[in-house]
């Protein structure tokens, strides 16, 4: 691939005025260090095909698993696209992100990997919210995985479920529920894998509105937790919490009166 | 800061057979992209200070919070030691892990950076999950946060708290409970700066260790999570969890008699 300076120097988000890379040669790798010119923070996003990318995820999977394989189905293709500096980014450390970080259960890798995509692409903090907020909300709230392989690694059908959170042991527990199957199988793999696809095409659809400056949040917190965050979360009475997960996910033996008392006392 | 050839290529990882940067000019990017020596994976690592990962990680907080902070205070060091590809790596983009994860309440940000410094360096899953399993276990079971700066933002005495939850959520509302702050208050953040000081600190501490060949695992799940793995995990009669969280943070009104029941069915 032949690229000319112009758009080399627009992919990468390199500014002309401090590159001195025309110096760097390794007898000078002082220069290497401090001329080379280092990629403009945020790095530049360019618009992909949501299909291609759920392919990639699915794909990338059985070598990385799913945080590795939604973050590179999005760098891989803008390292196809314009090379540097994505086609050096250390993709392979994603792999902490497995089963909720190193099997530990907690954040769902393949989201994981979406939300480190859009602090890659997306500087300012309430448009990074904004878009996590979609996406995790959407990955709450979806019977999920909608995503079926031209080439399945295992050819069944694979049930769908509603995870009510965002975290991986949550998921892969209720998505067992539904579907008959035991986690660590065969079935909760393949369910994960398409899971991460899905999340992976998600993650480019809001991008692309994102910078296409057509993106409008379409999804709200569950009635439940809505009528949790007036007691609990910021500018509250009690301002104890943090967070934005469903509550009644974890609080599920919260009694009706709980709620109810929350309500009258806020009246 | 001059390096000879032999330190920066050890030092970044570069094969040297595979180099061609002499050839790089601003040009010729074709050549730059295709010929830029990528630095292998993973990335090597170097001893690093554990008070002064500590020092960094407070300061770094306050420009892009609890990810960022832990993240950044072992790359910095790194960066200002070898240059790049450190100095390059776009550590801005931890900035999404703030607050759980633009402000979710998941995973705490401050081990969610430390987890990734894990997989940048250690290439070996099962050693991931070693050093990993241990930096969650200490953040579960510590009285946090230990580090006290020399010069406080907030200069005022920061209660300790145990988490029991690697999750920002918990970990945080555990700690409004013991200090009688409330969350989003100047008190929780500077509990915060001060407990991705901690994470930093101990995350060097084990990566010195392991690079070391030194490491071994000194912590354990708290006992009533080891009563519950038998019947829920990998290899278990049920098999119907992921995850290394504890339990009782969650499942805290599951009755003895569960236990019990379950204790005598495994029996």
């Amino acid at each position: 691939m032949t690229l000319t300076r112009r758009e080399v120097l627009g992919a990468v988000g390199i500014a002309a005025g401090s590159c001195a890379l025309s110096s760097c040669a390794m007898e000078g790798m002082g220069s290497f260090q401090d001329g080379t010119p280092k990629p403009v923070f945020p790095w530049r996003y360019a618009e992909l095909d949501p299909d291609i990318t759920a392919q990639r995820a699915y794909s990338n999977y059985k070598k990385g698993y799913c945080m590795y394989a939604t973050f590179k189905s999005v760098t891989s293709q803008l390292a196809d696209k314009y090379g540097e500096p994505y086609r050096s980014f250390p993709v392979n450390m994603m792999i902490y992100g497995a089963g909720g970080v190193a099997g530990w259960g907690s954040l769902c890798g393949a989201v994981n990997g979406s939300a480190a995509l859009v602090g890659l692409f997306v500087k300012k903090e309430d448009e990074i919210k904004q878009l996590v907020d979609e996406l995790f909300l959407w990955y709450q709230q979806t019977e999920l995985p909608v995503y079926v392989p031209q080439k399945p690694a295992l050819n069944i059908e694979i049930a769908r479920s509603v995870s009510s959170s965002v975290l991986c042991h949550v998921s892969c527990t209720r998505w067992c529920k539904v579907s008959g199957h035991k986690t660590f199988t065969n079935p909760q793999k393949e369910r994960c894998k398409r899971l991460s696809a899905d999340t992976a095409k998600k993650t480019v659809e809001i991008l692309n509105a994102h910078f296409a400056s057509r993106f409008s949040a379409a999804l709200q917190h569950d009635e439940k937790t809505r009528q949790c965050m007036p007691c609990h979360t910021k500018g509250s009475k009690l301002q104890n919490t943090r967070g934005k997960m469903e509550c009644n996910s974890c609080h599920s033996s919260l009694a009706d009166e709980h709620m109810n008392k929350g309500n009258e006392q806020s009246v």
